[in-house]
């Protein structure tokens, strides 16, 4: 996993320069036929990644979009009407059965399929008219790291595509640099998780992935019960589970979304939480009792393939800590066969 | 709380007999406009409702449906293509800030608008061009409860008069006797959970919003860390945390879903976890430690109603033997401000 965390630096650059030729064509291809809205099929990291590119769709798109329901098409059969949809199935395998069957339903049902994987061959690739390749090179450890943020890079070169972008833009060449930057950097006082049973952590639009995808890589390598919410959804009902000494995560990032996660942040201290901040920013991070501080500027849209790492190097040295393997977490396996 | 849940039997017959008129006006007045897609926003346990009718729409009624990202308009201001999408606002009080604003520049980009709430004279109420009243009378606890099952009954309802349905089908009016006899029935072993500090509820298709909803009343009236997963999304990386003791609930619902959870609750045992078992069927309610026999049949689509009601029960309960007061959870107002 730590391998595999450090390899990201490569292969953002190489999905930057070899990924946009097939990207580009997609796009193009996808641009003439036309469609009216998106639904995108992933599970674990990849639904993560799903998530991100629901932000991407809507906001710097405006194309409405769906987080698929696979059970929709696998137990209930739905005869759902899909014409004028771009059907988009995620899976780093391209083996999950469950994704698999939903774009190919998709595609009976009117839908433009899509799909993203690490590997060409695989039954996914083979069952979408249009393919884009991660570039990541093979996936050891159970759990996903340079393949998600291959995928969020991926899905953000696309969405940049469709809007018609010739080449990749100037913030996105400095992204690897940032992510090597910011792996030379350490967390500060991370051996306060190791008693730990369950921490909460948060962010906001862009980033709620960011958010969900660290409680599943903690979740899963260190066993921790770790829960995702966007700031608005914790102030709806969760908060109230908050109080003295709750440990949280607070993933601030760049850009419009920083007013309120800083408002966020004074209200679950005031309520006596332990909240550790994940920023580009000195001031938030040296506020925090346990922080992580990025290297910026990075524009808040592609800001998750920055974020996602100090959270998968979090996972992994907890797992270290709690002596735990987290390259292979117990009852899990690299494909995971659902329906 | 309790007074509230006791109430449902009666709000259900009132949304049959009373709400009938309007569902059925509505439904006809938007099938004859038309729209392709269907886009939910709310909140909270409204937002729970959200995702049981998104099984309605996709399953029912074969129309595409996406939970709304609030933040996409209110945050990031997105200025998406919504002609032939029907926009549906669920929240109680009608004053959700970003629920409210999301209908809003939903109908100014191009979409029907339909809300539900519990107040006429909400704003919410006011800004969609039709409005579903849910005729639950006054809640007063922070934690929503009859409003929750008025919503999700209102929501089954609506797609039913969206399919060409004259009148409410039997098996809807067989349900608020169902729910009557469940709330004569009660708990056993609940206690265990009194010093359960996490948990996490499991189901499926239509009941993942009841495992979301009792995860919420959990956290917001019982302080416990809980979390809700698909039984798929489960087996894609959260189960790795689930070792010896794990308190886990697991809701089996009638119909499709049944084998699948069976056969999930058979795994969580071989890893030790304690499963209690919310069933209307007696063999694996009587194999749980724990477990709560609720009356049938009850079609799978409509059983998310009766299903809600013995986790509402829970939620009471624990709160009660932790000696919180369940009607105002700590931090929480009945209207919650966000953007």
């Amino acid at each position: 996993m730590l391998r595999e965390i450090h390899e990201q630096p490569e292969v953002l650059g190489r999905v930057i320069e070899e990924g946009w030729g097939a990207v580009h064509a997609a796009a193009r291809a996808l641009r003439t036929r036309g469609f009216r809205s998106v639904m995108i099929a992933a599970r674990g990291t990849s639904d993560n990644a799903a998530l991100y590119a629901k932000y991407l769709f809507e906001v710097n798109l405006g194309t409405p979009t769906a987080l698929a329901s696979p059970s929709a098409f696998t137990i209930y059969e739905s005869e759902m009407n899909l014409g004028g949809v771009l059907a988009v199935g995620i899976s780093q395998s391209g083996e999950s059965r469950d994704v698999l069957e939903t774009v190919r339903r998709a595609g009976d049902l009117g839908a433009a399929t899509l799909s993203l994987t690490n590997d060409e061959g695989s039954a996914l690739a083979q069952a979408a008219e249009f393919h884009l390749p991660l570039r990541a090179g093979k996936e050891e450890s159970v759990a996903a790291t340079k393949t998600y943020t291959a995928e969020l890079l991926t899905l953000y070169l696309f969405v940049e595509a469709l809007n018609g972008r010739a080449t990749p833009g100037g913030a996105v060449r400095e992204l690897p640099e940032q992510v090597r930057a910011g792996l030379k950097r350490g967390w500060e006082g991370t051996a306060r998780y190791r008693y730990a049973d369950y921490l909460v952590v948060t962010s906001r639009g862009y980033n709620l992935a960011t958010a969900q995808e660290a409680a599943l890589k903690l979740m899963e390598t260190s066993y921790v019960v770790a829960q995702a919410f966007s700031a608005a959804d914790l102030r709806h009902g969760p908060i109230a589970m908050i109080g003295r000494d709750f440990p949280v995560i607070a993933i601030i990032p760049p850009g419009r979304t920083r007013p309120g996660m800083v408002s966020l942040v004074r209200s679950l201290r005031q309520r006596g939480a332990d909240v550790a901040v994940v920023c580009d920013e000195e001031g938030p991070v040296r506020e925090a009792p346990c922080g992580f501080l990025l290297p910026g500027p990075c524009p808040e849209e592609l800001s998750p393939v920055l974020y996602a790492v100090p959270l998968q190097v979090l996972a992994h040295d907890l797992a270290r800590l709690k002596r735990l393997d987290p390259d292979a977490p117990r009852g899990l396996s690299k494909v995971t066969e659902t329906w």
